[in-house]
């Protein structure tokens, strides 16, 4: 097995040089923690992914979350994940003081996340969707439900979860149909089933918390008639007790990848004792879902490119270590009495290396760039900040939960074949990278959800208002690039991306006014890909400017050969990745329209 | 589990009107089959896959084979796959009567080789390789090795291998090193290891027969010093009787997939004991098994697009079946009480299904076309012909090998992105396929060894005289659709292509002229994806003329549908897949060498 999963050196230089993490500690909310106390913490959460996270990564795998008799029988490290990791704040951290919390930046919080995923991806989710749950209740909940179930949460000892889908409505939330009851006694009664909940079930936790999405009878049709509820595994009585709520654990899908990391069918109310706590207003749970539902991108694109992180890491040490085959001569021939070369060595297998740190690195800063916007949202003093963070936020989300979840799909298959057939055996290790990231495209919102939410929505946001503003964002990078000798280049080149953009959107919009909106959302998924390319080359060369300045400036917080190695990696993303942009602009602009239904069924 | 997994209509669509199947079934080798008796064999073929073959899918994946007290234990439908297919015909279809065989064109073995693969990838090798062992001796061996070994394996009675890896040596045979010594009984004593040795040994074989390289003593360094060997797991003493001839079974290598076709280690002659027969002249082994490779390389070309067929309908089956989502009104809302609709009518689905029939037909008619090459050069009356067609088949055979596998796994990742959750669980079949077809860019040389052979070898072959046939072949479709109204302007484009390639090969080749391989072959992999596109586009182009004039003719061998589609698929394959040449050719094109090593290390 391969002996490093991340960069932490990487993770600091994103953090601290290139999202400029003062900026965010400046604010007074995290008066109490400076640069020197947030690299401390990443430093403990990289120890403790050493130690409890990363030795038994393999071994999750090989040993698969089950169900047995009714519940949930998980491996022994999700005890340490929840309560160590509890205690070392890794579900409290972004919260409030008074609510247990550690206030630390969502940008730390994600630093840290991407270390724990890198490290063993089974984990981090049970922390993960407990800290998520638990915000829920702290933004939403009343005073009564924050104080009977957050704590426990915050600490470790029970679980949270997020229950949205069901069998018959998958992505389509309008047509859930778990029912909510409402009772005399405060209380709903909820009756239905959720499957795909992550989390669900398992022996370590006393309770685990559902946030659950469900219809009061009587309610609208559709996503405007979903109601929020807390609806916990053991209720709490008046007196403090834990008692049964009627949820059941039906089943544990078994699953290609991500295996230690339970995927539970849950039902809800079979002997119609199963109470459920409305959070907040009757029929706005969609709203208080999706307001949380960022955060949960940024996880699910953290988590990807943590893997891909993983992957390469362990092709890399590969790669550095095999000696195969002989570079060519000048005369084309090879020289048998000479060592084999390391593969390494071989253009070949640099270029999957390099595309590799491209996506991985150029996707880790994108994330944390997606963690400030939100702090700085989430501490504006003015409406108009606020509205700006929060519109920047929006703008990226889609591509910072998809590009790592597509491209890390594409990089750790270039990492597996690094290793030939030892890639394709379970001795090693990058299989299992391939199997585990597979889900990432799928959690949260698919990539062709994910794809009609940016251009449907979020390129439309404000009658253009959130493009114009990341727009001037990327404009400042472009502006200090072009103030750089070696940069320049560059800068004209993802320059000429967002003038395409501007055509692309120019031939798309008129079907949407025309109420053609099958037309104009058919090629979502292509203009994904396009504007993925544009705002991972705008990350690139976001770094390059840092990077750049450091060794102009002599700036020693990391050695030269680290800065170079980005401005090496750059180069390659704007080589062999972004005009990948050229072809897809052409699909885009392109007049056939053969992926829309005819009369006559043609796929067959 | 989905219910189809090839379309035989398909098969034979490109076998005898695409193909032309009759223009080989005229051959005087092949007097006694016509295409009557050719599609009887299909379907008889077809029959057994669905019997024997497809039903044990998903089983062969859940019961790997394993290694137990010195042998390796495989499922029992490798009996079946090899005595009733024996029985069938499936091993020794392509060889002369005079050795047992049917004497059946390649093509027609290749498409039934297709569907077998296509029912249950896990099985056919077994009979494969067993096939290519007999070729080799058939082909090489002395009358004796012909006689004593042969028949039993033509019959499935007993298995066959090729034993070409070593632990040190990988994908650079140069570096092999496993020992041949002569004795002064006529064979050599063998001495050494092999790894990644498919179908090495199983519990239902009397026998194994290894087709081993190895060097004898004193030989020459590098491939020139390569020898070919017969190695049987037990050796035929002259009085007819069997023993053991000190092969060892080492271990079974686990894998991510294709878990039901073992993939062993193997000892020789770990107690002094085990004989090998030299086949043909010593030192031309490299020859002679290079000699069969083309078969063996257009055998893994058929098992990816196969795998991918499979993927795609079982997707196709969900798309049909699944109930998801609304489609939007010309006001941009839904109406909720419409009933929702089959994800099959939702565009971004339909780019995802044609996507992949786009991907495993082009590829399936392109390596017909590869079979037939094969039994046009086999079959050739005079000496420039066989040049022809052996030259023809040398230009394609790497894009025909590599093409299905590295766009079956994006083909198949698309199918299994249809199901959403479902795709990733262990109850649905998509996700098996995403891990059986990974194997298939490794197997008989890897994508990287496949591209170097492309640009390296074959677009310079008899100093370019193999691309000036190739071009006339693809000119001859071109001109033949730029006559057919509709298809001029696919013509068009895929001349452009043409033009391009030119462009590239004039900025690559001097490199290679001033002795810089490395910087020549330094983007092979980017050449190969941009001209598996162009050859793509051709067999699409191909399809089309056929399918356009059966229409055009009321050709009733099919219903007007069946063409319709395939000139549907056409479509999407030149708007969507066939623009990705544009950003390849700007790479191909760069002046960048980012990914030539440098003197100091910047990949970190």
């Amino acid at each position: 097995m391969a002996t490093k999963y991340v960069d932490l050196a990487t993770v600091k230089f994103f953090m601290n040089q290139v999202q400029e993490a003062e900026t965010v500690l400046d604010k007074e909310r995290y008066q109490d923690h400076d640069s020197a106390s947030v690299d401390l913490f990443i430093e403990s959460v990289k120890q403790f992914a050493d130690k409890e996270l990363f030795p038994y990564f393999k071994e999750m795998d090989e040993k698969p979350a089950y169900h047995k008799d009714g519940s949930v029988v998980v491996h022994p490290q999700v005890d340490k994940m929840m309560k160590q990791g509890g205690e070392l704040g890794l579900i409290a951290a972004p919260f409030d003081y008074e609510d247990g919390g550690l206030q630390l930046p969502m940008l730390v919080h994600t630093a840290a996340g991407y270390i724990l995923d890198a490290a063993n991806n089974h984990l981090p989710g049970y922390a993960g969707l407990t800290s998520g749950a638990a915000e829920l209740i702290l933004e939403f909940g009343s005073k009564a439900l924050k104080e009977s179930y957050t704590p426990k949460m915050l600490s470790g000892e029970w679980g949270g979860t997020m229950c949205l889908t069901e069998p018959q409505a998958g992505s389509s939330l309008s047509d859930i149909v778990t029912k909510a009851i409402p009772t005399d006694k405060g209380h709903y009664k909820i009756n239905g089933q959720k499957i795909f909940i992550s989390g669900g079930d398992h022996q370590y936790a006393d309770n685990i918390v559902h946030l659950l999405l469900a219809r009061i009878e009587g309610a609208p049709a559709g996503t405007k008639g979903i109601s929020l509820f807390v609806v916990p595994k053991n209720r709490v009585t008046d007196s403090g007790e834990l008692v049964p709520n009627d949820v059941t654990t039906v089943a544990d899908f078994q699953k290609m990848g991500q295996k230690g990391y339970c995927t539970t069918h849950l039902g809800f109310g079979d002997k119609d004792d199963c109470q459920g706590y409305l959070v907040g207003e009757a029929n706005k749970g969609l709203h208080y879902m999706f307001l949380m539902m960022n955060g949960a991108r940024i996880a699910v694109g953290r988590t990807a490119s943590a893997i891909a992180s993983g992957a390469y890491y362990a092709s890399l040490e590969y790669a550095n270590e095999r000696p195969q085959g002989r570079k060519l001569s000048s005369d084309g021939t090879k020289n048998l009495n000479q060592k084999q070369n390391l593969i390494v060595e071989h253009p070949d297998v640099r270029r999957m290396l390099l595309l590799q740190k491209a996506v991985v690195e150029g996707g880790m800063n994108l994330i944390f760039k997606a963690a400030k916007y939100y702090d700085l949202q989430h501490t504006a003093q003015d409406k108009t900040e606020k509205h700006k963070y929060h519109s920047l936020l929006e703008m990226i989300i889609p591509v910072v939960k998809t590009y790592p979840s597509e491209a890390g799909i594409y990089a750790i298959n270039n990492g597996l074949q690094i290793l030939g057939g030892y890639g394709f055996c379970a001795d090693y290790i990058l299989q299992q990278y391939y199997r585990d990231i597979r889900i990432c495209a799928i959690y949260e919102g698919t990539t062709g959800i994910q794809s009609q939410d940016l251009l449907g929505r979020k390129m439309m946001l404000n009658n253009g208002e959130g493009a114009q503003l990341l727009l001037a964002e990327i404009q400042q990078t472009l502006d200090a690039a072009l103030q750089i000798p070696g940069l320049e280049i560059w800068a004209k080149q993802l320059g000429e991306q967002l003038q395409r953009t501007q055509e692309i959107l120019q031939h798309l919009v008129p079907f949407a006014m025309q109420g053609d909106f099958e037309r104009f959302l058919a090629d979502a998924s292509v203009f994904m890909e396009f504007f993925s390319l544009v705002l991972i080359g705008w990350s690139w060369l976001e770094i390059a400017v840092v990077a750049k300045r450091a060794l102009i400036t002599g700036d020693t917080t990391h050695d030269a050969t680290f800065y170079e190695s980005k401005l090496e990696t750059l180069e390659y993303f704007f080589v062999y990745e972004l005009p990948k942009t050229k072809g897809l602009a052409e699909v885009l602009l392109h007049p056939s329209a053969v992926t829309i239904k005819k009369e006559k069924e043609l796929i067959q």
